[in-house]
């Protein structure tokens, strides 16, 4: 638990929500894989889309829910085990028939429900199976912990564990809750894909004061994370605020407290994400000090955290700066060489682009840890950006490759 | 042997160099690690370099003579074993000694001599060793194949072995010779790095003339490829004429014949260096059609080859085109989801952004092959951009994850 009192084991649930989940024979397994959240009228949402130029049915029809509605969602439908992606107009159909079953038995408009889809690419949707299954699937709604612990396992695909972080805020005598649940492991399982993030709170907002929340915290957070560098089809991070704690935000303090609140739940979900990327051993938390830029920074993060050469020597707790280093100098941001230095651990391995004489041993044990720090000094000042990655490793690549016709 | 009579077998020597190895004792294991080139008076030089921000010593030192001879050099000096890189002004005075001895000897002028490090980076250069050996190395001087083919294994590195391809021109009544020698496995040894291609000709051309043929045969062959998407610090691409052959670039038609000739041995030796990368089981030849730009055509090709998830699909022999469609579609480069069209050997597997019904056993039968072939259609028309990439093995994790205190 941290300051802010978020938490990854409790669920303190807003209120205005309840939660549902039922099998509807998507996923092989037969596990559930179809979700629903319902929201109390007058609930505003605000949503942050994949920037991949190729996106699934229900990306297209989220975006234009929240286009029509003006941001008040009234739902929210989940379906795991298939992506609706590279399904043409037949998937967009599907999308729209899954989103008026459902609006149709809640008595609500179409446009008012918001769909995801998360599993394999390229298979079209089994519309039958879910819209059989949407009437149980409303009947069983819940406002409780257990049914949103339910809805986190329902909506995970080659996850290993759900994913929630969740606060409760005093603010002016109120409890405000806030509540972060999330599914994905980078995109990395044979043609399943996808990181979704439902974020909750009860405190009361305008679509346009959460689209300002929300975008600042992405890029602080789910921006920078990476696993394998692939950037998914269907990523979607929604937000949605029920009204129902009183509070609202022409506070500037409540305001001020729930971004703090917000940054880290998304922090919390955005390293559980990270931490259970398949195959990894290691998580590496990278610090970029020094860029002119937050966009620099940024962009050196991902050249580091995506060079196979870096991901392989941490594979090994392998403390070759040489090659972090190559990666700096080839991300495309102009830097200095001489200025750069990279510590590991507490250690400085390189000092101003050069050799530095230090414990070998003691870095190799600090890489051996579950969790790193890497540090990349570009020059003094600013403050640095933090970036979650991983090592590659052998299991990745098995898993990864493995394929029976 | 190809239509243009280019083979990597046969060794045609160009007239106006001779070549020289010796063991200085870089490398630990012994082998030969000190080469030398020396070029007949008049010879002229174009060198392509590491985009890579970070660079090492002899390339500054070299970009620096070729300014400075205005592209008249006399002699090459390499050695393998060590980068020279992240070394600091004691590395450019390392280098700089080395040039200036390889002169003193030879008689020259000390900006005529240009030098090339390859291996691991941060390690001062041992300049006694090579100092010691220069006078042997020039003495040991020969003009022969023999020569040429041992200097190809003396810079070698991680290479499993020598890289050659060289032809023979019918110009006018004269032979045209051309050599290429090259090192290079990808940026993919603990610490080594680095791709050296030497191309050796005796037509007549002056510098200037030699920068037109060189920079966009380059791009066509070397700046299409990647094993892992890492640039080394130190890559270098040198062409030098000696201009014996009594043949000069004033005729069209010979400047048109070496042109063709330059670019299949670069494709040769960028073919020869994929092919030996590290854990490398599958080379991909990549094939963009109907981009806007050459540009767009080769960073689509990047976010292709430098994919993670297509890289292992590739290792299992999966026709898991999801995985390419979705790299395409983050590429950064504005597409049309519904005009792609994804073709693995003859079959297409994705038509206009849509799953395609293909034989699943074929295409993973094509992807067993040593050698596939990927085509990735984004619109109609256009040349398309060739792109050679490989798989991405558990193998080459485990190279690169191989680390021992």
């Amino acid at each position: 638990m941290t300051e802010l009192g978020v938490t990854s084991v409790e669920i303190h649930l807003p209120s205005g929500f309840s939660f549902s989940s039922v099998s509807a024979g998507i996923k092989v397994s037969g596990r559930p894989d179809l979700a629903l959240v319902e929201c109390c009228a007058g609930t505003t949402a605000a949503a942050v889309f994949t920037k991949n130029r190729v996106v699934a049915a229900p990306v297209v029809i989220g975006r234009e829910a929240l286009r029509k509605s003006r941001g008040k969602i009234r739902a929210v439908v989940v379906n795991s085990g298939n992506a609706n992606c590279a399904t043409g107009p037949q998937g967009l159909h599907a999308c729209h028939a899954v989103c008026r079953e459902t609006a149709r038995i809640l008595g609500t408009r179409t446009d008012k429900v918001f769909p995801s889809s998360t599993g394999i690419i390229g298979v079209p949707l089994p519309t039958g199976k879910i819209l059989a299954q949407v009437p149980d699937l409303i009947a069983q709604r819940q406002g409780t912990p257990e049914a949103a612990r339910k809805f986190a396992e329902t909506i995970m695909t080659t996850d290993t564990h759900p994913k929630v972080a969740s606060a409760v805020l005093q603010i002016r005598h109120h409890e405000v809750r806030l509540l972060g649940i999330a599914k994905g492991s980078g995109m990395i399982h044979p043609q399943l894909a996808t990181m979704l993030v439902y974020l909750f709170t009860d405190v009361a907002a305008t679509a346009r004061e959460l689209k300002q929340l929300l975008a600042p915290v992405c890029d602080e957070t789910f921006n920078c994370i990476s696993v394998d560098g692939d950037t998914s089809t269907n990523d979607t991070v929604l937000l949605l605020a029920s009204g129902e704690s009183g509070v609202d935000l022409k506070d500037r303090r409540a305001t001020r407290l729930l971004r703090a609140a917000l940054l880290e739940i998304c922090q919390s979900l955005a390293e559980q994400i990270v931490r259970d990327g398949e195959g990894v051993r290691h998580v590496i938390r990278l610090s970029i000090e020094g860029a002119r830029t937050r966009n620099d920074a940024r962009q050196i993060a991902r050249a580091i955290a995506h060079s196979p050469l870096v991901k392989t020597a941490w594979a090994g707790a392998d403390p070759n700066w040489g090659r972090i280093l190559a990666a700096v100098g080839r991300s495309g941001v102009p830097v200095n060489p001489e200025g750069i230095s990279i510590f590991i651990g507490e250690q400085r391995v390189c000092h101003r682009g050069q050799a530095f004489a230090f414990n070998e041993k003691a870095a190799h044990q600090h890489l051996s840890l579950p969790t790193c720090e890497v540090r990349v000094q570009l020059g003094p000042g600013g403050t640095p950006l933090r970036f979650l990655t991983t090592d590659l490793t052998s299991e990745y690549v098995r898993i990864n490759a493995d394929y029976s016709t």
